[in-house]
């Protein structure tokens, strides 16, 4: 089948770019030893996460306790719940989980130890629990320094729980545009981490991971000699928001490529130097801006309604035609994927393979 | 089980809320005599839309052959696709559907009938089509008056369709906040209507239905004189965009009840002043703006990322609690269900029944 053909909108992989960037990641690391452990909320894939693994990852990080299963009903076998889980049942199928796979978790409050202790216990099993620091996003994680580690003693002391290290992403940095300015953040961030070390030393408490850094930083996280793991997941796809971030002397970074596209057909010309596209923001992620029209410089995605685009056609460019399927570039890759069932992976104009996205819904 | 209970993120329908809207509509529509047909782009559940028929609806409209598909499949008679279907694959589906339900569908483009007739008669059936006007929204549609009755003539004279009448949706109206805005738009709508009706006329073309309106404009549409049906959908559920628009002498609308809720867990408390919520982008569409905590006016819901939502704690407000739920009001109902595969129905803090949204990634 041709990537024309194929029914719209739809969600495609570009899998010679897709392989690009998987190559290039494992290419970028293997220089410093930090372990990747890509964050398989952005796919919600576990044939992508097995991909990622055969690039030297280590496993995978997932937000949620339903994404976390998805993964290990899809073969992965080390999962990291990058936040906090909270409530019983949510704590009982994490517990139940690490008993097939190895599952690790975070914690930013003292009652909530002792709520995975006791749901360990009654799994009879021992759950890894991180603690999350606040390495510069003001969103979740305890305050850096005495109170990580007065959480890590605590987690050490419970039977049921194994002390696994420390939680310090650094959200907010991810999409400051310079290079300068997400430096400063993840000086901080690793600032947050070396304070909580310590404090952790002074107890005699061993950390065997410190995790964070994400697709706009996690050069950074790499070279700070304290993170041990970087936890970046956009790379696998890239998007335009990524797109607008800067590298060194404010050039455009370029280390990955866009492989993820939204296809779509224009489904509506009626008035001059506008045409309509059958994907809107049922299909298309717009919380970090509109897609933009790949490789078709004279069309701008200018409006989105639920299940419409509208797109300007500039006055000196073709008119495209009714019917005509075109490869949009989502603004935010995450949310987008989680509007689709499949992904259709395509390789020089052809269909290759469909995946199905496994977490999708996965929200609980 | 108790809505307490239920794991989060969910959607939830209150429905003594929703069953009020129900019954309110159908009191308000009455005297008119207009129809409802109303937009099952809203809902994705053919359950619902056979509530809405048991109060009076004919029908419902759909944006997408899946859609419409998720409808016939679900017991649902007389769809209306309410804009335009490009590509044969598509057209063949919507063919074989109208061999089990009657289906209509929209065109505003001549090449596009020629397509529709060739779809209709290898399927040996007949598909009703209506043309699209531009009712004011500038989006899809032809020009009203004599463009609109020409593409008419020509589906009126393609053995294997029908003429259906005219789509004359004015989305970009329906959110306009004072009620003389909707006014002065709607008394646009209608007079391309009458434009075209005219245009019929003068070529004896009978048009059977004139169908438009939305949650925000139906009771001018339907005091028009001109419509035969209104489409509103948002009705049944109301979210935060629509609760923004003004009435008479700029007084809140409040004809409709919120019946549509996304329920949360606090997950993080980690910082005074802020609590941080298990429900982000990829559940609630934001939009429209931020969800309202519902009934705690004391919490705010301020920022979102993909699997967070960030609240500001009043000063003088309780903090909520780790693991408390809170109902969230969706700034924008459509996308927001479209994010789930169940709705949880809750009556009195009970929950009654769980529903399918089966039109679910029915993007294609």
């Amino acid at each position: 089948m041709r990537e024309e053909e194929v029914e719209t909108p739809a969600l495609l992989i570009d899998l010679d770019a897709f392989e690009h960037n998987l190559a290039r990641m494992q290419r970028l690391l293997e220089p410093s030893g930090i372990r990747l452990r890509p964050h398989a909320k952005t796919h919600k894939s576990p044939v992508i996460a097995r991909l990622q693994q055969r690039h030297g990852a280590i496993g995978v990080c997932v937000q949620k306790v339903s994404e976390a299963e998805a993964m290990v009903w899809g073969g992965i076998d080390d999962i990291l719940v990058s936040n906090e889980i909270v409530g019983n049942r949510k704590l009982a199928r994490l517990a139940a989980l690490s008993r097939i796979a190895t599952i690790s978790v975070c914690v930013d409050d003292p009652s909530q130890v002792a709520a995975l202790e006791y749901a360990a216990e009654a799994a009879g099993t021992r759950l890894r629990v991180l603690v999350e620091i606040d390495a510069g996003s003001a969103r979740c994680g305890v305050a850096p320094g005495e109170e990580g580690a007065t959480l890590a003693a605590q987690i050490a002391a419970s039977p049921g729980l194994i002390f696994g290290g420390l939680q310090a992403y650094h959200g907010s940095a991810q999409h400051l545009r310079t290079l300068q300015e997400r430096e400063t953040q993840i000086d901080g961030a690793v600032m947050a981490v070396t304070k909580t070390l310590d404090a952790l030393s002074r107890r005699k408490l061993a950390c065997p991971v410190v995790t964070g850094g994400g697709t706009g930083t996690f050069e950074l996280e790499a070279a700070s000699g304290v993170y041990t793991e970087v936890q970046a997941g956009s790379y696998v796809f890239m998007d335009e928001d990524y797109g607008r971030n800067l590298g060194k002397e404010g050039a455009p970074v370029s280390t990955f490529c866009n492989a993820l596209f939204v296809l779509s057909t224009v489904m509506s010309r009626a008035r001059p130097g506008m045409a309509v596209l059958d994907a809107g923001i049922k299909a298309l992620a717009m919380d970090s801006g509109m897609p933009r029209v790949w490789k078709q410089p004279g069309l701008r995605y200018v409006r989105a309604s639920d299940e419409h685009g509208e797109m300007e056609i500039a006055p000196e460019s073709q008119s495209p035609l009714l019917g005509q399927k075109l490869r949009l570039v989502p603004g935010h890759c995450d949310p987008t994927v989680a509007n689709f069932d499949w992904y259709v992976g395509v390789r020089r104009g052809r269909v290759e393979c469909l995946w199905p996205v496994a977490g999708r819904g996965a929200l609980y």
